[in-house]
């Protein structure tokens, strides 16, 4: 049942080790959890992010956001960039259902923390999006509240990619998209640390698309004999880490992203979203904090190329997983959207 | 039932002429509806703006968007910014339900767009909040659906401000806070143009409060004998005009929003919200646009001095309105908050 | 010799207590020096701020910049922002001699690191600006190199404000400005902190001028029977503070400062360059770090109030004080400059 | 003497077609002229690019900049992205000389304008860098005001690219760098159109180099048996269009660019200062304008995406372009940097 991701094709995207599952969850503490609505037109659903096993509300984490291109309608990333913090899950849904979400999600966590709206302030719900009305009935709004809830309940460490959860109606590259994971290590202060990246693909034409230095969109195209098509959707990307790292370290980690992106081949459509969010699990900023100052461990940042470069990896391979993981599927209007299976 | 604004007292507010209701609907074609919430312990609502009269999402307006403090939860901002463009009306509420006026805003939009999400891309609807949380049960989540939609039936232009649509439970400077409005006009190339501001008011300490230069707010915290508080809650500005700008002379123009809140004394708690959002009705971008290349009409940045000033004077008059048309509210808990009125 | 500031006037800003100095140079280490260059049409000048008693380049400090209003040609603020450290001295001089006074902080730099452009990088000089040009020859290049040097030379805890350094030729709300400086201390942890701002004023219009909530600048207009004039010109101000905070935290910190300025009555204009820049002395980032991680102090955010009232304060006063520690001036074209003092 | 660019090696970047001479010239009025300086140990130099024919401070252009990464100290992006203009040309220059070269800028603005300082406001100098302290004796500051003058004198439209001007003394990849410049055209309402890029490189690792999608770095660096080395230095990218943007499109096409260098192979090194300029010659906005307000001709927004791949295919190109026209050479320290020639 397991997924085979491309280095299980004998594929090998960069040349930093990978964490044990090759994952965003190889972060220690971080789930991911699914919600796959999927029958006949309606090709949709949700994938939560976890961020640790704390009540992220009273236990918040460094956080940063960084806008590729800002044609999207993610939520939430006003706050974590003026506060550098993240206080919920993050939702990953299609384009119109993220009021849905933002409410479900406000919901899970006004009942985890019955202090929210009473005798303290309110909640920061993180909500990201792709536009999934290529192969989904996107305008039946059929998110629903419990699809968040479900998504939450199914968080684990070791989750399925490619068709699944928020990834299920998503094209990338004119092939199948949808989630894909990956992560790398790295040694600072002789101990071990992890960078893992989960993305949402939807984005690029199958022409531009670059398989590890190898143009093998514009051969699949000819076999497709495709039309040219245009570079739009959207690709939400989270990074999460265990180093310690402040919010403007974050930012600049996560403007690598872009870069990772880039070397999928696609140079980021005016239609498409492309949001980027990272998180550290190492420094934890009380909500109730008695102190009038605190302490945090943050990184020399003459340490901090080979964290880009893990980025970068991290990001191109997942989204390449996002690809292989994912099956053929025939959506709305009997679109049929090829798996890049079909062609490796 | 009109309300009395502060021109009513005798008290005038810098130096520009007013447009003829003083109002943000002094911008031709702008509208502004409420959807009012008020029983018991539930006091809350929606306040919603319509930016003209024509279909907003076939017909974008220009806008930009502006964050003083993002200790908030608004969502929209991220494409107004990317775009330059403004495509729906633009929704106020209690933060909790932003989710819910999202997606009720994209219910509407889709009834009024059937190309949307089928024939053509997503929407970006738009949605401001501050926390209304002392005086309404803002864990009941109480907006529904048909809070929003009615308020966009209720939209005209001569409507009521202080307690009312998503003002309805807002505290300001320790007073009953809400919706207040207020415009200037000015010429250019011998012609009348407006600049219209409407606020969602909902933050400052007593003790801070300045009337037109009058520290009323130390006095009046004599009188009840209030203890010092913090400066928290959010200010949601909204500025309309017709004059032609591009989005980063709307930018420009709106950065000048804190100076108009500064000047009733406020200095931004960490807790408080401030988003600005600006649009200008002079040009007219259509969703199909058959042309490679279109022509607009833009500002000599010259001339923009008149327009700074307008936006500070019209700021801080609509704060002043949004005090003074409230009245002495009690709510959850029994907190009661006292009227500017009772004090003048 | 020692100024009569506005305190010595029985005017006071604000109701948080001041520093010793009531000046910048109340937190510990800084320090502040002025090279005038005044003779008939040349009126103009450098001034200095030393961040702290230690090689800023071997020892920076946390620190962000913030633009009010871009009109400017200030220098360093990128990698400010991009790094979050201040690692040189902060040099204010006019519009035009930022090149020479940005070559000549490089010297100084190179002078007294050896390393710097031979076995490590290079240093990133930090410049800001105003335009003087009505008083003083600013096509004449007048600035030299050694007038930097001078400056730093000089630099020492009391240092006189008004006409004075960079402040020499410019001009505030149409009345003599320059250098301006104040102070306020707060409890945090028991311990007495200090916030202490420094501008460079040179912008404004005379019938916008508001003293302590007291508009004498249009009771001035109607005495001098000044015309109407353009808001335009420019302010700077520098910010330090011993609290610690992060490069982030200080970015919201200096974000107020346009609302202490928008309390002396001015919307900042078109023309009119506005730029802010913080540091804390703090924490101390070593340029050799020889530990991967490092570990900082920062402030419970939740305890941020009381710094933003102090720097909306200090700046208002910091304001007023270049204006009332100025002498009328005569400069080029015969334009006469009058000081404030002739109207208290 | 012309030099052999890629395309000579049989080497096509990208499918779009090229301008006629494959540079940034290829946009009408653009030229770009050198200063080389070159002796031992100095290797330095000045490359300027003049916008267009006219004179820029009076007829200004629309503009905008971007950072990709901040760590550098490029002068005059401020006001560009206030203000979304050009009004002087371009200059590089080595990290240590922008202070000489902005004094020089100011002089140059100065002759050619009587009125700026005068009778008008000041002007705001464009300056950018990058680092060539490893083959250039940096500290020795060599660049003087006669070599801005020069290099403006020498500018033109068949200029040499590699080894000059600014380039003299860069290394990129760990090879020699400096200047490179290409072009794409485009045909947009019947029209052809071009994007025009020229960069000053001085970035990246040997083993990271890609030569469109093939990863010669690696080989060459067997071949050299050098050591693993840090990405760093900077690279300085100027985009020109004759295509009418307004400013924020050509911020969307400019964030374009690090899509550009990533398929070079790098990721942005801490310590590379990645900054970019964009330009359209298509409106002239007046420094004296008469109107209150103006009309601008700019892109239907659906029709970018050639635009985006343009820039990306141009970057790459204009990057590997800077390799290959430099030729080996021996600097500071007797350092060798070999050319990317000599390994084709």
């Amino acid at each position: 049942m397991k997924n085979k991701k491309i280095r299980d094709y004998g594929i090998c995207i960069g040349n930093m080790p990978t964490g044990k599952l090759n994952s965003i969850t190889d972060v220690k503490g971080v789930r991911v959890g699914h919600s796959t609505i999927d029958k006949g037109n309606i090709k949709t659903g949700v994938t939560v992010i976890l961020p640790h096993l704390e009540n992220t509300f009273k236990n918040k984490l460094i956080a940063s956001s960084h806008i590729i291109n800002g044609f999207g309608k993610s939520t939430g990333l006003i706050q974590i960039d003026e506060l550098g913090l993240l206080e919920t899950p993050i939702v990953l849904t299609n384009t119109l259902s993220v009021g849905t979400a933002q409410d479900a999600l406000v919901r899970y966590m006004l009942d985890l923390n019955q202090d929210i709206g009473d005798t303290t302030g309110t909640v920061n719900p993180v909500v990201c999006e792709c536009n999934d009305g290529e192969l989904n009935d996107i305008r039946g709004l059929h998110v629903k509240t419990e699809n968040i809830f479900e998504a939450i309940e199914n968080s684990c460490e070791e989750f399925e990619e490619g068709n699944v959860g928020a990834g299920t109606g998503m094209i990338c590259y004119d092939l199948k998209g949808g989630i894909g994971s990956s992560s790398r290590t790295l040694k600072l202060q002789n101990k071990d640390y992890t960078i893992g990246v989960l993305v949402l693909s939807n984005f690029g034409s199958l022409e531009d698309f670059v398989l590890n230095k190898d143009p093998i969109g514009l051969r699949i195209k000819d076999t497709l004999k495709n039309k040219e098509s245009e570079d739009k959707g959207s690709i939400i990307t989270i990074l999460a880490t265990d180093i310690p790292l402040s919010s403007r370290q974050i930012k600049r980690v996560i403007k690598r992203i872009q870069t990772g992106i880039a070397r999928t081949g696609s140079y980021h459509g005016n239609g498409s979203g492309e949001i980027c969010i990272g998180f550290s699990t190492a420094n934890v900023i009380k909500h109730y904090e008695s102190e009038d100052f605190i302490n945090i461990n943050i990184l020399n940042e003459d340490k901090i190329n080979k964290i880009f470069k893990a980025t970068v990896e991290a990001t191109e391979e997942a989204i390449v997983n996002s690809l292989i993981c994912s099956f053929t599927t025939i959506g709305r209007n009997n679109k049929k959207v090829y798996s890049l299976k079909d062609f490796l």
